[in-house]
């Protein structure tokens, strides 16, 4: 492929920058570039600018390591929230799925990874050790594992059952089955097999 | 759908600005600005900074209107290229892909758009007074319509060639047919069509 010409060092700069970004290749970024040329020039500033502001103001909460504004972010600050039990996700989206169900009401705590010693990432590279401190210290009475059903899902959630084996602590594992809407014949085998093993009694009420 | 709840008002608040790019959603924005949260401080800052600049300090070629870091582009400003020959395209990404094919030595006018009445786009809006100045004025020999085979493309092309037609210059238009490396049974009836009618004769050489 021939090599772009850019009739512009500054939109030359602007393009490999975007074209940076994960999933944006240089044509996109061209695409995107071209946009910004055609708005108004305080609204290009603000993207800027929250982007300035997002990289050099944002902290993370000392108790959950959640995204967060503040030192002690909004549901660790939060006093109706069920502070004796434990959530522990992989990252923030994981928090905000979780919290858009409306189904939990309790904390978390983000690990900030998984372990997977095919891309390095082992224990200490992620907030385990704090997390057991937190179960040590804090009145915590149940952990609950939701992490993704993979092999390093299953990994990391036995090696936090094992750390947290000593402490007086339930530690429990969000189910894993058929998802709500699929088709049973779609499912496949693995799922299938456990949503049996791990079949409930049924709920007629 | 529940709206979602973002644990910063700084993570929202980029998140909002990068999805008001065009084609990325929410999902897709949250998942840019976590993204950058895990870069280097100064590369993103490298980002928002290219941004600012392009912004600011990006001008249009008092010639053909094409983006440039100088008021006179490198293009119009070459004096190897053929001034007497004009190519009028739709936008800048054209100029880029006619250079990439490295076919063409004169020079470009950009008109910054088509004529599209459903888009409320008129003559008035692009800049084809300005072209019709240049060939007034210039010692244009040539002017070339390079603009996408549309019913718009249409219109302006010929809107264009009314407008020249009391001045002393060759029309042409870019040559339609069979895309190279199409199958022939594909390709639709009307270019197909206009490929016969258009034949030329056969170089053996």
């Amino acid at each position: 492929m021939i090599q772009q010409q850019y009739p512009s060092q500054l939109l030359e700069k602007a393009v490999s920058e975007f074209s940076r970004l994960p999933g944006i290749g240089r044509k996109t970024a061209l695409r995107l570039v071209l946009w910004l040329l055609r708005q108004e020039k305080g609204d290009v500033d603000q993207l800027a600018d929250a982007m300035h502001q997002l990289i050099h103001n944002v902290t993370y909460c000392h108790i959950c390591h959640n995204i967060s504004d503040t030192e002690t972010c909004p549901i660790c600050a939060d006093s109706h929230r069920d502070a004796t039990t434990v959530c522990v996700v992989e990252n923030i989206q994981d928090v905000m799925a979780i919290e858009n169900t409306q189904q939990y009401h309790g904390r978390y705590h983000v690990l900030g990874g998984i372990i997977s010693p095919m891309d390095g990432i082992g224990p200490a590279d992620i907030e385990i050790d704090s997390l057991v401190h937190r179960v040590a210290e804090e009145q915590i009475q149940e952990v609950i594992l939701a992490l993704s059903p993979t092999m390093e899902g299953d990994t990391t959630n036995f090696y936090i059952y094992r750390k947290l084996s000593g402490l007086d602590v339930k530690v429990s594992v969000i189910a894993r089955g058929v998802a709500v809407g699929n088709e049973l014949e779609y499912t496949d085998e693995v799922t299938l097999g456990r949503s049996i093993a791990n079949r409930t009694l049924f709920d007629g009420k």
